[in-house]
């Protein structure tokens, strides 16, 4: 018997927009999704054309997520969307969500994840009550590596963690580009429709994921520093924070999307008692682990010493360089087999959703006071 | 109107093959290409298993090429595969090419092209009369930086060129794994299905198609060693060889597969005489120029100053690595565009193919003689 | 007429010591000076056999500072020490760096300057009222790159100075070897002899250092966490601080002796609005370069673009590798062309010193406290 | 009882020479060796000048070697020189250090020792009667690392050996400097001076040594092409040899001079049947070692994994770089400790002149004819 692939519906990622084509790619590369509907833009000629560049049925390209939703409920559930992947901008993600899953759809969520804690919180509830799968697309936690990192922590190869270092320099926005008509820039920089944190929100809840998922650690405390550099700029380009670890370790963060020059340097570090590693999304093949009486060592996508799971996630032999529509593709994989109820490797959920959204709030409220220390909530 | 995608049927690739899945992933990528028909294995059950779980239709997963090739015939022609990927070993590159194209279809076929020159020669009249597409598997002339290489090359930045260095270090055939039941070390030396170059024809074709296609160069004559290193087996594992250009530029050659612990170390530095490149396929988004009276440069993926044909390429921005696969892809991306006809990147095509089997043949030849340069056929 | 070397009396240094022998080094390279006296031990023994060893007359191996002032003083000018090179530990550096001064001498004194802020200022006082040359081996500093990364953002290659990142990890306190006989690690976490700072004296003052020398900025606040990680242990292993320059700039310094497997990893990043540099102590010999519109480049030692002052001071064409002795030994070459009156380059001095203990000062103080922001008094 | 540094005399190395301060600096760094003599120059005011700005007495300021020998053989033995540098361009190396072996100093010569064969064995003959010490100049091979990687081969830790890649890319030469008064260029490319190899014999010998030595195989045959790429040169700028070594394992060895915009790039990789070691001169503080069957491990300079005599060569702890003056000075040592009779590391002598001295005549004799395979005398 032939398995067919999921069918996915998108909300976003009309033409231009550069994160709905990275979704439609990651769907695609293994063969576990196929799209067949989509609600790409408000604007009625945009839609149409995105639908017909990508092959769809003119009657599955939607104006709007409510007609998919009500479009696809009245397919059989053999045709009908398996998920909707929602790639719009930070404002429609926590009411599209709720729409979707409460239709009884699997959700793909682009991050950040909601607003604020409110809305945040209101999708782990929708997602609590319907039983529906969702990922969050923090893509960069589903490099295999950043999984071989985290074993390796889990294991207490490392010893006792006692320093976390994130940082996630960008210098795309290092000029005021925002009102120039850059659609990426434009929305990113309006609280309105990016929510509370620029930066902060973009990819410092990024970073911050990413820090809590591989050194298995919670911050319990911060103390930060939220700057707006380009003059006129609504929200912060440049995020700097203390982390304070529950036992003890201690972390530095540090985003920002006016590092001139910078590409898409996330970096993170961990240091325990015994060793120490580091990994760079710009080079993330590679896995270096220092240890503290013997050389180092460069674990390799692909090669030998691997945890037999991440080995598993490779799609090419160690040397065939693998990148980053690839971890995207692997947050789809993850989420496809979740769906099938087959046993699979763990993606960012709707728990990584509410965890950064009261980071995000930690940090601006932090930022605005006096108080050294803010508590996170867990 | 919709533009649907292009049509794909595949031969080989069954279930455990490597660059099948390589292949289905690259036509999969940006959605100009959709697998509806394969004869993947000459194992009936093989076949099948791997027909179903890529959700073929029973119908179009064919025993053999030739099947595939009428059974598609009798489709309408809105129906039918445009092309054919042809992804066996080596000795049947050239009889299913031939045919593939005579019955009118588009050939992507994998490298090294053919068993030797008259084979080579074949296929490239079968194209020649049919005037059908034809792409060659050589892929790491499709990773986007290589093209930027190749434009500043031919633009003069680097001056005259003098020095042509390129190696390609393997390290997986360090052991005597061919007898083991490794089906792609077994194949790959046994020289009626590999052709009269192991290593030379596996990975040094690459390295000599990189190395003229950047430098813009013909190599007129050779002087190579070729080795077999390990026990037992039949075929070259090491290959050096020193070459001379046309114009006098000098060049050296090293490709081997037992140099331990190397994964997939292809690498190109071209010299001329104001300054030199370098890049390096496992760290494949940067290329780096050097000066002679100023500081090297880092070009980079997606990053300034780059010809606008080149960055057009890319995916993703700057700092998000794409990697082998999307290198893959742009072999397909460019295969669909001359095949709709559009204005396109140029691909490896048959007289690649040709040139590197001129190559493989002069090697073997020098090789065996006392000769100390032996002439490569233009 | 011949040019005779300077004459150093070194106190400390004796057997198994770390950084009197670097000074020894650094002071013969270039042959700028010739060690001629010494008090290396308090330990009699001990002094006297570093003496011999280093080829010193038994009659200028003293036993003490006061005795070797006496006995220098005795001689003729012309055969008497010129200056006196201080590497004992912390808490001896002012009473020995003002009896030096007070007594004629030129001093080259060991960093952390002081113990506190009263003491660096008792320092100054002497250096102002004696007009002798005194040079801080804070010798990262003398590296040609950092003067070239110095000259570069002074001259507003950068644009606008935004952010000052600078870290410095270690990892050879990592474990509890305080306590077991190891005397470099001893004496360091003993706030008697080393000061208020453990970790924070010892490499935190070189990383702030670092940072205001070349970008140029004051730190007008300052915000910090200051860790002891190995229990039982007196001093800080560990900062993290948050730093506000004036003008805006935004900066974090990470510093940590308890980083595993770390080696001596100093690093400085200084982004402006137009583009950014980075330099780490481990690869010394070239600077980077990051721009907003051009490829980044690769600013080498001995190699073309760096200002004529910074190429002079390299000894061997680029490509031949200069390290930590060649900077180290780039303070006594810049100490001695002052001693001489001839034109030089500049060197850390007590200003430097001075500044680090107000750093010092600003951390314990705001780490102990609830205060967010701390002055730092300039 | 006081240990008084050995006292050296030189030969050449006047105002504005590169190499002869490299030895000064290096004799000086660890305090083995003091200068008291010198001939720098057959021009007398450069000569008086040189010995001046040393500190020199001017008595030991000679006008020719010649003179040196006679005026040191006239002084008390404990006053005398111990050894003579000779450090002037390669015809007069072999005349040189004859006399001065003979006059029974020892001798530290730079690379290439000798024009030709017939010359190297005489200087051979030399130490052999007068069983002086002799030291050449094959500073590469002191790098400690060299000698970690000597040891990781020679206890077979790679397996047997059967790749050796040696490269050495400067591009100093990719103009036609030579005439133009530039003093380094213009010796080296003029057979009379130079010998019958230009960068063959200047950094070709390096290379070739450093593959001998590190692999401890004897390459018994070689196949080579010299260029001369800059119109008007009179010797190669270019040398490119496939080498066949003793027990089968195969070499490249590529050395240039006009790679435009390379600096001093030395890099030996070697692979065995188990793993492979890498070391490039420009970053000299970490040796790569890669294996078939773990992760790849960095052994760093000062760190962790180091055999105990490799350790004990370093003057500073891990993460501080050494380089190219430090390594030059190991050289010294181990000279120095020969002299004095105490246990020491192993240092290049006469062997490897006379080694290199065939290797420069069976690449010329190759490259002139049409034989392929031309044996190297042993």
């Amino acid at each position: 018997m032939s398995r067919q692939p999921l069918r996915l519906g998108m909300v976003g990622g009309g033409e231009g927009a550069f994160i709905g084509a990275v979704h439609r790619r990651a769907a695609a590369l293994d063969g576990d999704w196929r799209l067949v509907a989509g609600s790409f833009s408000s604007d009625a000629g945009r839609n149409t054309r995105t639908g017909d560049a990508l092959g769809l049925i003119p009657q599955r390209v939607y104006p709007t997520l409510d007609a998919m939703i009500a479009g696809e409920q009245s397919l059989p559930a053999d045709q009908r969307i398996d998920a909707v992947a929602i790639v719009t901008p930070n404002y429609l993600h926590a009411p599209m969500a709720i729409a979707a899953l409460d239709a009884g759809f699997h959700v793909m969520c682009e991050k950040p994840m909601a607003m604020n804690v409110a809305e945040a919180e209101a999708i782990a509830a929708a997602v609590a009550d319907t039983g529906r799968q969702f990922a969050l697309a923090f893509t960069y936690a589903a490099y295999p590596l950043i999984e071989e990192a985290r074993l390796r922590v889990a294991r207490g190869d490392l010893g006792t963690v006692r320093l976390v270092q994130v940082e996630y320099l960008q210098g795309w926005l290092s000029q005021s580009i925002d009102k120039g008509g850059n659609k990426q820039a434009e929305w990113r920089t309006d609280p309105a429709r990016a929510g509370a944190g620029g930066c902060l929100g973009d990819i410092g809840t990024h970073a911050f994921q990413l820090a809590e998922h591989v050194s298995g650690l919670r911050a319990e405390t911060l103390c930060a520093d939220l700057t707006t550099h380009v003059a006129g700029r609504r929200l912060d380009d440049d995020v700097s924070a203390l982390l304070r670890f529950t036992g003890g370790a201690r972390g530095v963060l540090k985003v920002t999307q006016v590092a001139a020059g910078e590409e898409n340097g996330l970096k993170l570090r961990i240091h325990g008692t015994r060793g120490g590693l580091e990994w760079s999304q710009m080079e993330p093949n590679t896995l270096t682990l220092r240890w503290l009486d013997r050389p180092a060592e460069l674990v390799r996508a692909g090669g030998p010493g691997l945890d037999e799971s991440v080995a598993a996630q490779f799609r090419t032999p160690s040397g065939h360089p693998e990148g980053y529509i690839e971890a995207f593709a692997n947050l789809y994989r993850g989420f496809a087999a979740a769906i099938r109820g087959e046993s699979h490797q763990r993606f960012p959920d709707v728990a990584d959703g509410l965890r950064t959204s009261r980071f995000v709030e930690a940090v601006v409220t932090n930022a605005a006071s006096d108080t050294k220390w803010s508590g996170i909530e867990n």
